[in-house]
């Protein structure tokens, strides 16, 4: 592992795009990090350089086997205060998709060291208007041209920058409708959805397709052994409000053990909520729809920090939940959370590393 | 879909490999094919150019979301003739596995058509010794630079091309050693198991490496649900010889559907042998070595072609299959099957395409 970080300048600088027209993840800054691994020299070359496409093998192991992982985390600026959230559990989390999938372990500390120079170098990128942010996504591909099926020998990490605005589109807390999917499946215990593998993505784009063509927004995935218990939705974990009481699933293999998720569930409990981990069934969770002590339901990820959701489709029933409004409990986490990231409230946890 | 074909010379051809020394998936030929999707043109843009490395973004979907699929084949030559093995059955399943993973459909009549330009342009690259082949790679990757979790709308599909000795090395029908896995999961109902999904290989790593280390040469996975049937191995799909019965798993959503496992069941039943396709747990196969039934088993695919199984391990149990020698059911296919491959047999199933 070299520490040694080379700077390659850009010559001309690209114009800064209109921060009220900003999507998602379609925009890249001046500047990426890269850095290779090989056997013998393990992680080396790591450089900050201008972005640019890249060269592979037609023959790279990525293309063919998706050896492939990534993480995902936002630069949030305020002024001249530029602040990362938790970047050094991102990299923890990388180091576990990689120990899944066969792929080298990376520094934590020499990686968040790297993202910091390069954050710091664009700094003028990250946007500052509601909602927005700069998003991180660091990644690792096998690059290695050889087609049998075994574990890659050389990788490539990568961090591209892309300033963004919410996820979900202006109004970012607004409810998102959510259909439960009964026949595909994202993950199953044994395999790899605990990973940030992108493996799993693809896999999920069918149902996501299929609801998105019936007018919800967003899949919830059941487990893949009983198709019965709640895992996560398509880019979030899930959290229920049921009687006072702030309920996920826990972890169990299969689901995404998100950073916005670990963090909301110490924020909840430092606010005084009761938080459960624990297994939820879909069938519970319309029993307290039925029962009238199914108060709330919202989403956490990076990209949408937390988002309401207004009804959930399950075969022929539908619930709607505080009518598709968001309620006080999320909206209570969320104002909390986004400040605490904003560095407009103070932060009792030590969550934000400031550049 | 446009059936123009531009082929671009190489100005200098590669020396030929060695025969001797051949290995799996190393070398390449001189020339390569390629064709892009993008949903104004549909795939266009078809060449046949110098083997060279290609350019992506670093935010293509392939490096991120692992949208991409792939299909395995071979051509065969003794002397001048030169065939290829059910072309349009690769390019039938590889749409199957395309529409499981939102991708676009390719015209099968003229895959099988640019295939052929292709082999015959590289004739020359195709080895004659025993168990020699040129391994045909065709695949598709996202290409789209884009961070949203949604399928792409821009693809490249290839076909590259690498000459090929024995898979398992110069003894190709030496009984090979099985690890049942019974831990890590492959595929699960209601996934992408039965797809040539570039993710399910890089999730079937981590038990491969475990098997190796263990002294083993592949995996035997079991349903994702039970963790009871048995599925298939790491790269070919498995068959019993139980009482003079050639059994197989049946085919259920997330056995891969091998072509060499469709071909050889119509050839033993050609050949007069009973086949069933149905489920059998591990502790049927177990059961029927107790007993004295299992008389052999083998895997069947296109870079092993036929591969009997001298001993199968699981949890703490160790069964040795017909004293670890090819048995003669196994033989009796193997030799009718490359004898139809290389063409020294009459194929009454009309499987192979002479170039």
């Amino acid at each position: 592992m070299t520490h040694q970080l080379k700077v390659i300048e850009r010559k001309q600088l690209q114009e800064k795009p209109d921060p009220a027209t900003l999507g998602f993840g379609t925009l890249f800054t001046d500047y990426m990090f890269s850095m290779d691994y090989d056997p013998e020299l393990g992680w080396h070359d790591a450089v900050i350089l201008p972005y640019q496409n890249i060269e592979l093998s037609p023959a790279a192991q990525v293309l063919h086997y998706g050896q492939a992982v990534f993480e995902g985390m936002k630069a949030y600026r305020t002024g001249d205060n530029v602040r990362l959230f938790r970047p050094d559990e991102n990299f923890k989390r990388m180091n576990k998709s990689n120990a899944r999938l066969n792929m080298p372990e990376v520094d934590v500390d020499f990686m968040v060291d790297a993202l910091t120079q390069l954050v710091k170098l664009e700094k003028e990128w990250i946007p500052t208007g509601e909602g927005q942010s700069l998003y991180i996504r660091p990644f690792i591909i096998a690059t290695e041209a050889y087609l049998g099926v075994r574990a890659a020998t050389h990788y490539k990490l990568m961090i591209i920058l892309s300033p963004v605005g919410a996820y979900y589109g202006s109004d970012h807390l607004a409810a998102t409708k959510i259909y439960v999917e009964d026949e595909y499946v994202r993950a199953v215990r044994g395999g790899v959805g605990f990973a940030k593998a992108a493996g799993n993505y693809a896999a999920s784009l069918m149902a996501q397709t299929r609801a998105t063509e019936l007018g919800y927004d967003q899949v919830l995935w059941l487990d893949g052994v009983e198709q019965r218990y709640v895992e996560e939705v398509g880019s979030m974990n899930i959290f229920f409000v049921i009687d006072g009481t702030v309920v996920t699933p826990e972890l169990n293999g299969s689901i995404l053990p998100g950073i916005t998720r670990k963090s909301i569930i110490e924020l909840a409990q430092h606010l005084g909520y009761t938080v459960e981990e624990r297994r939820i069934s879909i069938d519970d969770v319309f029993e307290a729809s039925a029962s009238g002590t199914l108060q709330e339901i919202f989403g956490s990820g990076t990209a949408a920090v937390i988002a309401p959701v207004g009804s959930i489709k399950y075969r022929d029933q539908e619930i709607e939940v505080n009518d598709s409004k968001v309620g006080p409990i999320t909206l209570d986490l969320y104002n909390h959370f986004t400040a605490i990231q904003n560095g407009t409230e103070e932060d009792p946890f030590d969550w934000c590393v400031k550049l």
